[in-house]
């Protein structure tokens, strides 16, 4: 019986991911990996084949119980088996749901943790997350919204926290910012919209809740991070809020 | 005028920093850095000369001040300054302070973000920290009270995510605890406590929230990171409750 690693790839640049990550995609057998991950960084895993269990956005995607599947039937033909998530495994992946179809087959694990989007995006725009006298609080969630939830699953949250990070949220900033300013937010708080982050076609926008709600599109080619908080208010681009430019991928 | 990084050093185990900060560390002319940075962390700095800036506790630590007048003057003559600090370089430290005074000095930066303890402390405890119907927000914050600041000011994003990592919480154990339950959070809600996550000397303790608050002493030789959420309820550990056994160095 092999062992499974659930190691996170980073936000996107290749060499963001461990020197533990890469030692282990070296000695891989197999990868079973996510649509975002770089090339590069599946050229890691040297000897390894490969399998892409990705989803993204609406596009064809590996339904869940395949990927349980596929991780046991690995497990049981190759000794060193990676499954590699992007960003952080154990941030709005389905990393549990894995573990516990391994631990109930009886094979070993072990998760290699890795740099999450918020924390890219906050070493890219050069913003920390939390600052002394204006953030002591920082939240992480995704707009999604799944059967039978709505925003108010996530408002409180993102209220109470004085720094907000929302993954997963390529398409819905206008919806974002309308939902927190309704619940009270300033319209004037500081956004920063991230895609992409740490990759070549890496974009971001400096902008206001006020402006983002009424910008007709918040459309993406890659992930997108929204940074909400006054962490976030950046006096040298004050002046150049502009439009969102950013188109979706189709 | 050289260029400062700002680099983030990981969790504890030197295998847990970027390909990128190791390279960076490897070219670097002087480091300056935390207390709690491991020591193989910093062979792979093999030319640089090393100033201890750390903050633990409270032991001596540098004044802010001096870090900035000693990251200005080692720009100022060496070409490759690097800051390497515990973790992320953007969470709970006081990378905002340093940018700040380096960008008024003229300097050049970049930040390389590093794992986080929280999400190191999930790999270890295999729990992810969001997980589809029971957990769709995350919330960081520290308890330790500044000037004029009391529990209220992070309770409210602490009771309104589903996970709440507290960083900086060695010795706060019981006082968290209690204050969670007294602003309505219930008795049984799981807890789990890790100490030095990734290091050898790596301690993790199941509990509640209940538990927690009645016991004595929650001190620690190293970090401690107290997780509180329905995620880490863990059926295995529910009948191993055990009074904490962490002693604070001194």
């Amino acid at each position: 019986m092999g062992k499974v690693y659930l190691v996170g790839a980073g936000p996107g640049a290749p060499d963001l991911l461990t020197i533990r990550a890469a030692r282990i995609l070296a000695a891989a057998d197999i990868v079973l990996h996510d649509a975002l991950v770089h090339p590069d960084t599946l050229k890691l895993a040297a000897k390894a084949r490969f399998i892409d269990v990705g989803k993204r956005y609406g596009k064809v995607s590996t339904e869940q119980r395949f990927i349980h599947r596929a991780l046991i039937e690995a497990a049981r033909t190759h000794a060193v088996v990676v499954r590699l998530k992007g960003g952080d495994p154990m941030m709005f992946g389905r990393a549990h749901e894995e573990l516990d179809a391994l631990a109930a087959a009886g094979i070993e694990t072990e998760v290699v943790p890795g740099i999450t989007a918020a924390l890219a995006a906050a070493s890219t725009l050069k913003v920390s997350l939390t600052r002394r006298g204006i953030a002591r609080t920082v939240s992480f969630l995704t707009p999604r919204v799944g059967k039978g939830e709505t925003a108010s699953e996530w408002l409180p949250a993102a209220m109470s926290a004085d720094t907000v990070v929302l993954y997963m949220a390529a398409g819905a900033g206008p919806e974002i910012a309308r939902a927190l300013i309704g619940a009270g937010k300033p319209p004037s708080t500081p956004v920063a919209l991230v895609e992409s982050a740490t990759l070549e076609s890496e974009r971001r926008t400096h902008t206001r809740l006020d402006a983002l709600a009424r910008s007709g599109a918040t459309k993406a080619e890659g992930p997108v991070v929204v940074c909400v908080g006054e962490v976030f208010r950046d006096t040298a681009h004050e002046l150049q809020i502009e439009p969102l430019r950013i188109h979706e991928h189709r």
